[in-house]
């Protein structure tokens, strides 16, 4: 049997699709707890993540991404947060790599540890300590034999470039993809500036993911893209949006918006707004496209759908999907019969039953950022006093 | 060990809460085909079936409904469906009726067999033929122990009624439930009416599921109470709507709206939206209270949490959701820390982040239902040219 | 020269145009104050309502009513107003008759006086001191040789059936019409008891005015009618809605919106909505067909174009109006030309350009009405102490 | 008695404000034609021109623009214009003139007199004569007295200083205002270059008029202050924008969105919109403030009552109109009284009472502009069948 293939020689061969998000499923599946949204899954609910993965694989994706989120020691210590103590750092992401890795072996897929942005960068701390949290990480992703790296959700790119130096040294494939916009890091950044500074710091796809939507993430990328070209390198890009629309967020992506993080819904992409993303994508020259926070299995089904000629073959899932809604031809009513077919879903521009609710919101912008006292991280709980204080302070900065 | 309680003996002693919505959740984690929305996934992935009920579970709910939806023999052999030949109905009734058992043992649940409406009444055919079909599933429900029956998902009521004289013979509780709103069945007969009729014919408890959001349900369900009332007739009553808001649908519900069942996604309730239609539904005096398309286990959570008092506990899943954004107390960013309060989530009304689309379509409304001749059931799949005539007769009757 | 027809020879021959809204216009042209709105205007810019008088006459109304809105000296004494000291009732219906009946001679209409409903009634006092005010401004009409009277804008048919009896005592046709809609008026009297009472205590046209949309508008005076068929009695319908869409509006219509009266502008009416209101009230058999506030000429001028066959001429206005938007066949753009029809028009559903703004509001709902000690009428100016206590008042009602 | 103050002492002195928009008015009042736009009401209708006037002078406008809009020769015989030949322009610019002295006259306010693009520079005709149309109009202005002339409404910043050159000719101040946004005029000129382009001409005053909403214009003339401080030109700005939200607009304005012009109602800007127009216009040193189409005379009384401490004084209109909603303080319903207050009025997002639009469109975008074929004038009407070809033309290029 040929070994498997690796991430790069996909890459440069043509399209891979990464999956979607975890912790926003499995918060509405009952796992994971938002707010901290730490991935103590793995050990309390194997079942439940490896289901996830087992959803995702069959939708068409390439790459299991081990549930690693936000599992750096700090972070699950952080705020009251227990798990660190009860399954430590390197129980959680242990856990999390071998699950991922009995899916994708069901699948020929990947594997891939992902770090994302600490509380200890956050909170004003060295270099030093900063990347000693996430050389934690990493050592687990290595025992455990992962497929390649992805340092991922990082606002600031002088901590992703910490992240990257730290993954490099792995010799493992590194993904680097940071969570800003076509604005630029929360340091002022551009994201031109970013993406060049991610693949000198030696990363071999670089790109987005969450905090935005797919379009609005899209032209982050274009910039990117036209920052890398100037500059005259050349590596791959990667794009994992929400699947959440977010015309009206501004620099902070989608956590400013007054509804993040339980009221959501209305935003949700259908799968048809993942068929242009997918295309779009494509034609932007995106190579690894997946997806984040709100991707579900239908959601990456639809990608691997869009670009089935491309990779030359449908998804496991299309099974029970046939293209542009072509299932509806046994339907019962016969008007949703009708419906069966590609330009009724491109043209339609879904209602959201909402009559009392407007189109966009006001985002919260408190413009606060790393190295603000504001967000220094702390073991204790928050108390109902600073919680009252934090209110006070929003309807100043809010005018509300 | 004490004996496991029975469903109606729970029900006057308080609140029964149900589960959430198979067909819908399945579809998009890619086991469930949307047009036929046929379960043999029972058989084909069994454990994406199980997890979902496990989901349910750990939300609250005290029923497993087994996967039989649509699960008659003619709707698995109808329009080019071959789940019938290859599965047999016997087959998936018999493995939805363990799966569900399997997972309600796990936490002291319910199991309940559920039948719906039927192509072969749509067709026009007889009684005889049509209860043969139910009394199929029932010999199944039967053999497998379950503890009630709930045919439910039934839009006239003269085929509820032939329904529930084939589950009240097997002497177990029946739970009636219709998906028609305040309008009333496809055939004009009044909400309250039908109500009272499938009380007569045996029903111990009565009720709407599917087709309308929590709040156009509950409208329906005061109308059956107050006939209920009138007549003198002391029943149950089931709410178990669609967690997507309907305000604009007409009688035939969401399968009218245009963006069934591909675009719904901006319409899906937020949790907060079940705390207000739990509170309401429990106020109407509704004692079986739970989900249908679109309810996932967050939902369900929020039935639970919000009548944790009635109830006196907290669902499992309540582990990883503190009560009304607690758990924001723990999030990184200041300003979502500062929306962990009840008062924030139940004054905010969630944009779409949709400028171009509308808050409210208008619906197809060809207004044909059981006996029309464009409703006849038929084995062979939908040719090309049905297609195309359907989409000609919608742009006349929508004037599109 | 023969006589020009009066009322209702009239209506028995066809369909008689009313003028639109007087005092929504004039005070978005700077002589009307929102609060009183009372009509001094008529002596101290006669030139201006003049003007507005020219524009309903050429857009086809024909009927000018005197701007007698309001004008009881009651209301003119009212909380600070110095109208009824500095120019008196009997000053300011006088102007107001004589304005009208100047620009009515330029085109063969009627003139109209109007009585609404008064401070004196909603303080709570007798019949007596109530109909003393109707009868000083009939009794300047009469001298002032109107062709009609307009008992208009009443909330309570108890007032309205007061004010009717001293009109009929003139002699002169009288057309009495309720700023109320399908609920009914504000003591729970329905909509259909509403209108015969009026036509029982001698009104020989009754119907609605004001505070509704033309399409919630039709909804009432179609009970009007059924109640009226039912009671055998035949009277001539009128229809004078708002051009303001108020499908949010409750019991107390457009005034209990958040939006009154400063922010309605995203609620006008566009000139198809008119037609498509002309159309649907002259089906229902309404017959004087009219506006009021929000109604602009241009409005006017669409009902007698879609009424212009019925009617067997265009108005004035019209030659600067090619019917169905033909003029844009002379636009500089090519894509605007290509808008130059019918179909184009009627299926536009206008944007509001708004994406912060939702598509309807939740009305204010504070319930109170005649007799209720918070309305009683006081000639001092508001305090500002008042005003606190009314603002306290309201977010305790509405819980904002 | 003292001469009156000219335009640029005025601005240097302070703050003048501009009239609001004619054409759109007239046409709603019945007096002008939608398509062509031509002002032969000068003629036709004096009083109803007089009037409008009126209203804007006592609204607090220092300026009197004479109608003069689209008065060229070559426009007024456009595409089967009959108004040249009826009227001449010669005698439609004297009597707008005439009028707008008139009127001014009663209140210290300027005449301007106004000039815009041509259909012969549209049709690719030579500088010499579309020369010869402006000079035509200036004869005219000169010859009447006109305090200052205003090239206005030009998509072409070549035509506008082909203008800009006639019109410095007559010695009189210059007020040069392009309709283009931000996005620079329609031949890909920037809006700063333009702005530059103009002054170099010869302007005294540069800025930008209709085609987008007062937020949107003042993002263009932002851009145009950086180019004009850039260049180390010293000259007054004005903003004389529509009163209509067109957040979606392109770079054609509000002609490219469906709703133009006979659906446009929904995007009104209320008084309050206008309060925050007029400070932002203020703050960015903009100190000619006027408006455009859609502006009504309580729209440039906001502005004059924003802007009344640097003025020194109220317009006359405010005698009806109670500073910040005051004069609620006497409407009879104690809610609305509760409304009399800035907080209540700057808070309100008002609703559109239209469920079934949305808050946004997308614009046609034909992108044709000066020298396509397409654009060429002809004084014959436009046949049926060039309609047809244009609606074919625009569903081929919008995809409808």
């Amino acid at each position: 049997m040929a070994p498997k293939k690796g991430l790069l020689e996909r890459l440069d061969e043509g399209v891979v699709i990464g999956d979607g998000g975890f912790v926003f499923a499995l918060e509405k599946r009952g796992y994971v707890k938002a707010g901290p949204w730490t991935p103590e899954a793995c050990i309390e609910h194997p079942e439940a993540v490896r289901q996830l993965h087992r959803e995702f694989l069959r939708a068409g994706a390439d790459v299991m991404q081990a549930l690693t989120f936000y599992a750096s020691d700090d972070k699950l210590s952080n705020r009251g947060n227990e798990s660190s103590k009860k399954y430590s750092c390197e129980g959680i992401n242990k856990a999390a790599c071998e699950l991922a890795r009995e899916v994708a072996d069901e699948g020929g897929a990947l594997v891939a540890g992902g770090l994302s942005q600490t509380p200890t960068y956050l909170s004003g701390m060295s270099k030093e300590a900063t990347q000693k949290e996430f050389q934690k990480q990493v050592d687990v992703f290595i025992k455990n034999n992962v497929d390649f790296l992805i340092p991922e959700y990082f606002e600031h790119v002088e901590e992703m470039v910490w992240a990257i130096e730290v993954c490099v040294k792995s010799g493992l494939p590194v993904v680097a993809s940071m969570c800003i916009g076509p604005e630029g890091d929360l340091h002022g950044v551009t994201a031109g500036e970013c993406a060049v500074r991610m693949a000198k710091a030696g990363a071999h796809v670089v790109g987005l993911n969450c905090h935005f939507d797919p379009f609005v993430t899209l032209e982050g990328l274009k910039k990117m893209k036209v920052a890398l070209d100037a500059a005259g390198i050349k590596v791959h890009l990667i794009a994992q949006p929400l699947a959440l629309h977010t015309p009206d967020a501004e620099k902070q992506g989608f956590i400013d918006l007054p509804e993040f993080p339980f009221g959501l819904e209305p935003r949700t992409c259908t799968r048809w707004d993942m068929h242009r993303y997918a295309r779009e994508a494509y034609d932007l020259g995106v190579r690894y496209i997946g997806g984040c926070c709100g991707f579900e299995a239908y959601h990456i089904r639809a990608v691997a759908e869009e670009l089935s000629k491309e990779r030359g073959c449908l998804p496991e899932a299309s099974k029970k999907h046939e293209q542009w809604a072509g299932g509806l031809r046994m339907h019962t009513k016969p008007w949703v019969r009708a419906r069966a077919g590609r330009q009724y879903w491109e043209k339609l521009r879904p209602s959201s039953g909402r009559p009392f609710s407007s189109a966009m919101s006001k985002p919260d912008c408190w413009g606060v950022t790393a190295g603000d006292k504001i967000l220094k991280q702390k073991t204790e709980a928050t108390t109902e006093e600073e919680i009252v204080d934090l209110k006070q302070k929003g309807r100043l900065m809010n005018g509300k």
